[in-house]
């Protein structure tokens, strides 16, 4: 038998949250803003195009404050046949939370999010990709099934206790396989901006690379700020269009991905 | 009927004024200053030249204290047909400023421009691209009809109150179709430098891909101190050819593209 | 007589404890110390595998409190025949501890990797490559023969005490010939990711730059989390093979190349 | 008549003082300090065949504290027939200076040169390239007629006072025609390394367009600690190469080319 290629598409449709989330203060920088709302207002249809005219079902991770603020365009994601998964409330990184505030984070963005789709989400990524001590219990609590958080792998596992499989998928995800640390630009991140043949030889060179590996798979992290742009998404076209050429690969929804792992 | 394709090139002449702006101290940093002057000294005028040469009309957002401190120079822009814009008076971030310093940045900046090109000037970029809660209403105020200063379209835009147009048309830009983020150096920004070919590839790949999609246009943002070098300035010249061999892309100012927005 | 090159490929498998020995409040950030246990749930096996395909014997730079975590993988790196040289206790940089917490982290060091695998180390590199006034009497008086962490040199060299040959010899290294400055992302190092092919490129122009100096040797610093992943793996893959390519070259480790040093 | 593109290759011999200038406390740094002592260990002596066997004629910019460690090293320099000009005493930055202090690290500097090679330097750079307002009448005090510090140009000019041209003629330098921006690595610089062709294709960007415009000449601002190894010798290789191949090029010292200007 022939052993397919699972690859997975996590797209972070942030708007304004992630701005907000990194300092409360930036609620009041319109234009610093406006990076997020371009997601929204330019970003996320032609986004939505091309992964159907690729035929792919993305995982899409939502804040509660986006779904909030722009239920319709969360409700488009849905119409598509994409998942629509949790990203916390306010995209607040984890460190400075109480557990109750942790809770409270955790809690509000699911409903934000079931409230809009009819649906509730069961795959969630943090912040910043950040756990604390509480969030173990914290996602078991709630129904959350699938995590895509963790960096220690690069083929999914279940999570363990004690030596026992809990209820909670890993589909661990890599910072040099998602777009921020090429595209990311604002605020206090005074990096430079890199072309989008740079992200793509990186992003393909593993892809090809990990092809071969048996048990392995492919886990993208992209948001629709970055990447809605018309040069990049030529960039993303001929990704999906590489990866399409691939005879074994598979792409895959992060909740339909982790139904599959023992 | 076919569908033109408009290309806006915004130009800060900035000089000292940007890197007075940023910190006062600098004031008493006379090599940290010749960054600026170089624009004066040295960029301006081939960067006129070659915008001749390609029958290019562009915008200059010019802060007061520029036209304080080189008025021939900007007078010597105005002379060629290009549109004078503002650029605040001192390049001053809006993030500390009270109401009133604001409105008094806005109204000197203006002022400064009128007085040297005997035009009062339309058009209007903040330092590093913020608002205040009180810019929209200053700039109402005062007469400017288009700000260049939001990242949330890739199409002008009219801005709303209430539903209601208001006399004030948004010209989107993004970081990555500037300079600074490729060249910008020295201060606190010890960044690399990076080459003219990777700025060029990033505009193009973007360039490329909008001029295909229906209500969009291209707004190149760049300054005379980091573009009015030998080697950028031929980079700028394959750029300007390179759009100009395109049948629908049309070279317009900030001003003559914000008249046709509804 | 024909004059070999030496190669040289020191590795530092540093597992979680490079993250806690940054910051120790890291060691509450699961998802930041997963970056470390790459290492040791992917990274390691394709990297030695690697290395066997190649023939390669390297030298792998431990920390104790890695050796403590993860013996078994700590043994299957001396398994197959790689020196395993000692890289602190708990990878904290010498700026801030005092002469016995340096002196304990050295000797806990040290014990706990003779304590997995049986054999004492006597190469050593220090967490972020730095030396205090006391390193030079510590590692003399714990038996280190060999020191990977000096910048001055591209050819081994004895240390001396006023004009005396010391029974400790430097094995210089290189920033631009490390891995990290092109690859390490995540904690406060927000920086770019660069493709595999870019420290291919500067790695391999000093290599073959330095085939032809007299004396000099070639000595490239890696890290498990960093290198092993799919894509990076095939970078190495072709690095060794265009080292083999040239037939002056050969492969050693610290120890093998520091005995032939005079 | 053909006009002659002048081209003066600059040189810092910083070895350890442009550690210990930046932080004092560098000085109990022996690793962070030995990426300075490359420079005299490895890199200047490849470095200086390489200029002679381009028939160059550099300019060697070398601070007091390195004549007064590496008085040898300073001479050979000096005997090859180089230029040694001036680079304070102990590259600390004018910024945190008093008048009195500065004048003490000028004058230091000029006579730890000149007790080393002889001859009183002439040409002068600053730490990090700034000035103070003390600075140009401290330089027309000690005889320092050629400076290289100021980027508002790319053509030599003469300091002015009142509008009387002074003993003082400025060799403008700019940021990315200097190795630092490339390569500089360690301390709290904690960026990318570039590769050297990188470098090699932003400088010979520069040098091509500039060899075109009248009155303009090329200065290029290298490190020994940052330019001494194999594969980036190689690039400056080609490079020297390129220039020499364009035929109204012509290697001057700064003095040289100083002594032209009216």
């Amino acid at each position: 038998m022939t052993q397919t290629y699972p690859v997975v598409i996590g797209i972070d449709f942030d708007a304004e949250a992630s701005w907000i989330g990194k300092n409360p203060a930036n609620a009041s920088r319109p234009v610093l803003l406006s990076n997020g709302t371009f997601a929204v207002r330019e970003g996320l249809v032609p986004l939505l195009d091309l992964l159907d005219h690729h035929r792919v079902h993305a995982t899409f991770f939502v804040p509660g404050m986006t779904a909030d603020r722009h239920p319709d365009a969360v409700r488009s994601i849905a119409a598509r046949g994409h998942e629509v998964a949790s990203h916390t409330y306010g995209h607040r990184a984890v460190a400075g939370l109480s557990r109750e505030e942790e809770r409270d984070q955790l809690v509000r963005g699911i409903e934000a999010v079931e409230n809009v789709t009819g649906s509730r989400p069961v795959s969630w990524r943090s912040a910043s990709w950040e756990w604390s001590d509480h969030t173990l219990d914290l996602l078991l609590d709630n129904g959350v099934t699938v995590s895509a958080n963790f960096h220690d792998a690069i083929r999914p596992y279940r999570h363990m206790r004690d030596g026992v499989g809990l209820p909670l998928v890993e589909l661990p995800v890599q910072w040099h396989l998602a777009d921020a640390p090429f595209f990311l630009y604002g605020g206090d991140l005074q990096r430079r901006i890199r072309p989008a043949a740079e992200a793509e030889a990186v992003w393909m060179d593993e892809f090809e690379a990990g092809y071969d590996w048996p048990g392995t798979y492919f886990h993208l992290t992209l948001h629709v700020q970055l990447m809605g742009h018309p040069g990049r998404l030529r960039m993303l076209d001929r990704v999906l269009g590489r990866i399409r050429g691939h005879a074994r690969a598979r792409f895959l929804t992060c909740e339909q991905l982790a139904t599959s792992i023992p």
